[in-house]
C-alpha cells in the first residue's frame, strides 16, 4: 500500500542512519527509551494522523469555520481528531513523566508530529499553538500561573493561542499599541486590537488561554516595552473551576486562500474595559520570551512547510506512476500503448526535484529537532551552548528554507498532475494554498533575512557560524572516503568557501556602520546560505545512502540510488547555481536599493 | 487616481516608442487608422473593463458557476460585462470592417484586450473562446458554415469553445477516442466524453459552437487520423433560426483553484446517438488546423498570464506606497513615524522583479502580436514569411514565459501584502489561482519545451532561429551608441552567443537520432531560451528608455528611470543567472533521465 503522509522508510533513514536517535537513549532523560518506544511512537502518531486527520483535510478546507453569535463554528470532524491527538498523549510527547508526558526526544516528537501536519496542516495547528502557548508559561510563568492555566492545558482541557499582530503594525511589534494597566489586585487590564489570531476562538476546549503582547503604561518605546500576558477567554476561579467569560471579543474571522480549517480571527482585548490579564515574567521582557521560545516554534512551522511538500510530493509520485499518456519522443508510433507519465523525462525532473526539496528539508527539520535536544541533554555545559548557538544560527534556515522551496514542490506537484491537479477533486492544489502562509507567518521571508544576515551571524562572535563551517568540513572529509562523490562534494565546498569570504566581507560592511546598504540583499543571501546548508545536509544523506549500498540489502538499493540521485540534483543542479547570487553580494550590487518609488 | 489594470504610460510606451504602432497605419489595410482611433479604442476598453468587468472580479470567485437542471448557471453581473464587450465590437475588433469588424492590427486588439484580461480573467474567457472558434470556422469552413454559425458568432448571439480534451488521454491528443460516423445528409454523427471545456455551457448567448476534435472511421492512428467538427449545442435551422437541442450533455462542472468564475465542463457528445457535427475541412487535418490557429491564440494566453501579473503588480505597489511599517536598518528608533514599506530595500526587490517580469513580458506578448500583423499585412510575401518563422519560434516562449514568470510576480504580490495577501479580502491571492492555470492549459510547460527544442528551432532550416539571432545582434549594435547600456548589453550578448552553440550542439545531436537523450533537458533550454528573448526586449526597452531621457522631458524622467532600472534588474540578476543551465545543457547532464521510477 502506497504511502500518503510521508515515506516511513526515509524516516527510519533519518532516525537510525543520519542523526542516530538510538544514541539519544544513552542520555539519562531518554533512558528509557529504545528504537521499539520510538517507532511505536511514531507508529500511533501515523495511525491517528490517517485516520483522524487525513480524512477531513478537503472537507475542511470546504467548510470554513463560520462567524455565528459572536463564535467560530467548526466542522465537527475536527474535535474528534484533537481529542485523539490528546488521548495519545501527543501534546506532552516531550514533556517529562512526572509531568505527564512522554519523555520523548524532540527529534521523535517532530517526527510523531510531521505526521499530522501532512495529513491535515489545519486541524494540527489547534495542538500546535496549544503547545507553544504553554511552553511560554512553563518557561516563564508563576506556579501560580501554572498551576491555573499551564495544567489545564496538559491536560487537554484549555487551549492557547499566541496573540501578537495588530492591525496598523504588522510584523512591526514595536509599534505595537495594546495596552496593559495594573489594577488592584495585582493583575492588569488590557486595551487593543489584534489579528490573524490562529484558534482565536473555537468550540473545542473549555477555555482559550491567550499569550497576548502589550505595553504597561512606563514601557520605554520599542521591542524593549514589551510584556506578555496570560488572558484567558474564561477567568480561572482559585479551585480551578471556569468563572465568568473575560473581557475578549471575537470581532471576526478572515478568510484565507488556505489553512482555511484554521479559524485566523480578529479578537478586541477591553472593548467594555474589564478585559483580565496576568503578567508573565518580568515587565518589558515580553518579546525577549517569545524569542527564547522561537527556535522550537520555527522547527515547527518549517516542518509544517516541509510535510505539505512531502504530501504533495507523494500524492504526485502515485499520479505519475499510475496515469499513462503519450509516448517518449523516440518512439511515437501511436499503435503502442501510452506509457505512464513517470516515464516522462521532464515529470521525472519534476519528481526528483521536489524529492529534492522536500528531503533535503525533512533532514534539515529533524537535524534542528536533533541540535534542540543537544540543547537541552548534552551532558557538558559547553557543548549544550555549542549547540545552541548552532541551532540559533539555523532557525531562519529551518523555518524559511521550506516554506519557500517546499512550496515550489507544491507547485511541481499540481503541474504534474495538469488539468487535474488545477481542480479541487484533488488534493494539490490544497497543499499549495495551505503551504503559502508559511513564508509569511511567524517571520516574513524577508524578516528571516534580515535575521539571519543582521543578527545570527555575528552572534556570539561567529561562534554558530565556525561551529556550522567546522561541521560541513567534516562532512566533506568524510566524503572523500566515496570517489563517486566527488562531483557532488565539489561544487558544495566550491560554494562554501565563497560563501565565507562574502560572508566575511558583508559582515565587516555592517561592523562599519554601512547598515542599510549592507543588509539591502539579504534576499540573496538567505537563498544562498540555505542551499549550502541543505546542501550540506544532502552530501550527508549521500554518504550514509553509499554507506548503505556497500552492506548491499537487496531490498534497500533503490532507496539509496534513489538518495544519491536526489542529491546529485540537488548538489550539481541547484548549488552551483548560486554562484551567481554570490556575485551579485560580493559585488554590493545596489540595483534593488537605488530603485525610487517614483520610478516604478 | 492610481491604475489598477495596466499602466497607460507604460502601454503608450509600448505602441508608439518601442513598437510603432503608427507605422502600421502607412499599410493599406490600416490606412483609415491613426493615432487617435487607437487611443479611442484602448480608452473604451479600459472604461468598460473597469466599469463592467472589474468590479464582478471577486463575486465570480465566490459564486462559482452552479450546475442546475443540467445546465450551468453563472451570476449576473457576467452577461451585462459580456455585452457591453460585443456592443462595443470588441469580438470583431481586428476583423474587417466588411465583415463588421474594427480593421484594427491584431496589436492593438490585443492592447484593447489586455484591459479585459486583467479586470477579469474569468468573463474574458467567454469572448477569448468564441474568438478562436470564430477564427477557426473563418479560416477553414465552408460558405455555408460561415453563414449558419460564423455569422451568428460574429453577431454575438452564439458563442464558441475549443472541445480537445478526453478523460483519458489529456494533452496527448493522438490518443483521443471520440468518433464521427458520416450521415446519409452529409453531416456526422458524433460519440465520446470531452473534459476541461472551458465555457462549455452558460446562458449568455442563444448558442454555443463546439469545435470538437474526433477521428473518422477511417481515421489513421495518432495525430494524423484526427478531424475537425462544427457540433453546436441546439441545431441551426436553414433560415438560421434555432432547431432542437443537439445531443451534447453537460455532465458536469469542474471545480478549479482559480478561474472559477469559467465553467469548465464535462461535456458528453451522443449519449443518446444523435449528436450531430459537421466536417470543417479535410478529413484527418484537424490538428493542424488547431495547430495553425494556435500562434494567436497562444499569444492571447501568454497576455492572459501577463495581465494578472500586472494586475498583482500594480495592487502591490499601491499597497507598498500606502502601508506603513517598520523602519529602516540604520534608524530602528522606536519615537520616529513607520515609513512606508516601499523604503525597505527588500520590498522594492519584490516591486522591481514583478515590473521586469510583467512589463517584459507585455512588451513581448506585444511584440508577438506586431509580429502576427506583419505576417498578415506586410507587402512582401517573403518578408511576411521571415515574420511568420520568427513568430512561430517565439509562440512557445510568448505563451510559457509570461505563465511561469508572471505567476511567481503573484507570489511576490501576496508575499509584499504579508498576512493581508494571504486573505480572500485582498485581490492578490485569486489572481495567483487565476494565473495557476495558464502553465497548464494550451499546452503545458512541459509540451511548449519539447515544441521550442524539438520542432521550432530546426523549422524551414532554423530560418526563424537565424533571424531572432540577427535581431537581437541588430539591438546590440544599437544599444553600442548609449555606454550607459555597456552593463546590460554584455550579458545579453554572453548568454546568446553561448547559447547558440548550444543550441547548434543540441540540433546536431536531434539529427543524430539521440532525440529522448537530447529533449530530456527541454525545460532548462526553454527557461534559457526565454530569458534571452525577453533579455533581448529588455535591452530593447531600454535603448528606448535612454532616447526618452535624452528628450528631456521632466514628466517622463522618472518613467524611463524606472525602464532602466527594471532593465538593469533583469539584464544583470537574471541573464547571467542562465549560464548554469548552460552548463548543464552543453555536459548533456543527465541527472534526471538516469532517474528511475523505483528509485523514488
Amino acid at each position: 500500500m502506497s504511502e500518503t503522509l510521508l515515506s516511513s522508510r526515509n524516516l527510519a533513514f533519518e532516525l537510525y542512519e543520519v542523526l542516530d536517535a538510538e544514541g539519544l537513549t544513552q542520555r539519562e532523560r531518554f533512558a528509557e527509551h529504545n528504537r521499539e518506544t520510538f517507532d511505536a511512537a511514531i507508529g500511533t502518531a501515523r495511525s491517528i494522523a490517517e485516520k483522524y486527520f487525513a480524512p477531513h483535510n478537503r472537507k475542511g478546507d470546504e467548510n470554513e469555520p463560520r462567524y455565528e453569535d459572536g463564535q467560530a463554528r467548526l466542522i465537527p470532524e475536527v474535535k474528534p481528531a484533537v481529542d485523539a491527538f490528546l488521548e495519545a498523549g501527543f501534546l506532552n510527547a516531550a514533556r517529562s513523566f512526572e509531568a505527564g508526558g512522554m519523555q520523548l526526544p524532540t527529534l521523535l516528537s517532530q517526527a510523531c508530529f510531521a505526521h499530522f501536519q501532512a495529513a491535515n496542516a489545519a486541524t494540527t495547528s489547534y495542538p500546535f499553538l496549544t503547545m507553544g502557548a504553554a511552553n511560554l508559561i512553563e518557561s516563564f510563568g508563576t506556579q501560580e500561573q501554572k498551576q491555573r492555566f499551564l495544567q489545564p492545558m496538559i491536560d487537554g482541557r484549555f487551549f492557547g493561542t499566541m496573540a501578537l499582530t495588530e492591525p496598523h503594525a504588522g510584523s512591526s511589534l514595536a509599534d505595537i499599541r495594546t495596552r496593559a494597566k495594573p489594577a488592584a489586585d495585582g493583575s492588569y487590564r488590557l486595551k487593543g486590537n489584534k489579528i490573524f489570531i490562529s484558534g482565536g476562538d473555537h468550540p473545542l476546549s473549555e477555555n482559550i488561554v491567550h499569550m497576548v503582547l502589550a505595553k504597561l503604561p512606563d514601557a520605554p518605546p520599542g521591542v524593549k516595552g514589551i510584556s506578555l500576558f496570560i488572558v484567558p477567554k474564561f477567568l480561572v476561579n482559585d479551585d480551578g473551576s471556569l468563572g465568568p467569560r473575560n473581557d475578549v471579543l471575537l470581532a471576526g474571522l478572515f478568510h484565507k486562500m488556505g489553512w482555511r480549517g484554521t479559524t485566523s480571527t480578529a479578537l478586541n482585548f477591553g472593548d467594555n474595559g474589564h478585559c483580565v490579564g496576568y503578567l508573565v515574567g518580568q515587565p518589558h521582557q515580553g518579546l525577549s520570551y517569545m524569542f527564547q521560545m522561537m527556535n522550537e516554534a520555527r522547527i515547527g512551522v518549517g516542518m509544517g512547510a516541509v510535510m505539505l511538500g512531502y504530501a504533495g510530493y507523494l500524492y504526485s509520485l502515485e499520479y505519475a506512476r499510475e496515469r499513462p499518456q503519450g509516448r517518449l519522443p523516440d518512439s511515437k508510433d501511436p499503435s503502442t500503448a501510452p506509457v505512464s507519465i513517470i516515464q516522462h523525462a521532464d515529470v521525472r525532473r519534476m519528481l526528483l526535484t521536489q524529492k529534492a526539496y522536500v528531503e533535503g528539508a525533512f533532514d534539515l527539520g529533524l537535524y534542528a529537532a536533533r541540535l534542540f535536544d543537544d540543547t537541552t541533554t548534552l551532558a557538558d555545559e559547553a557543548e549544550r551552548r555549542q549547540a545552541h548557538e548552532l541551532l540559533d544560527l539555523l532557525t531562519p534556515i529551518v523555518k524559511s528554507w521550506p516554506s519557500e522551496f517546499c512550496l515550489k514542490a507544491n507547485e511541481l506537484a499540481i503541474q504534474i498532475l495538469g488539468g487535474h491537479g488545477y481542480t479541487r477533486e484533488y488534493p494539490v492544489e490544497q497543499y499549495y494554498r495551505d503551504n503559502r502562509l508559511n513564508p509569511i507567518h511567524e517571520g516574513t521571508h524577508g524578516i528571516q533575512s534580515l535575521d539571519l544576515l543582521g543578527r545570527k551571524l555575528a552572534q556570539n562572535g561567529g561562534a554558530g557560524l565556525k561551529r556550522l563551517i567546522r561541521l560541513i568540513a567534516e562532512t566533506g572529509e568524510r566524503a572523500r572516503a566515496h570517489p563517486s562523490l566527488d562531483a557532488l562534494r565539489q561544487p558544495l565546498e566550491q560554494l562554501v568557501s565563497r560563501l565565507q569570504s562574502v560572508t566575511l566581507g558583508l559582515l565587516g560592511d555592517l561592523a562599519s556602520g554601512k547598515v542599510t546598504a549592507t543588509l539591502a540583499n539579504s534576499a540573496l543571501y538567505l537563498k544562498v546560505f540555505g542551499h549550502a546548508v541543505v546542501g550540506w545536509r544532502w552530501l550527508e544523506q549521500a554518504i550514509r545512502a553509499e554507506e548503505g549500498l556497500a552492506r548491499d540489502v537487496a531490498a534497500d538499493r533503490d532507496f539509496y540510488r534513489g538518495k544519491l540521485q536526489a542529491a546529485r540534483y540537488f548538489l550539481t543542479w541547484e548549488v552551483p547555481a548560486c554562484q551567481h547570487e554570490l556575485t551579485l553580494l560580493e559585488a554590493r550590487d545596489a540595483t534593488c536599493l537605488e530603485m525610487q518609488d517614483a520610478w516604478f
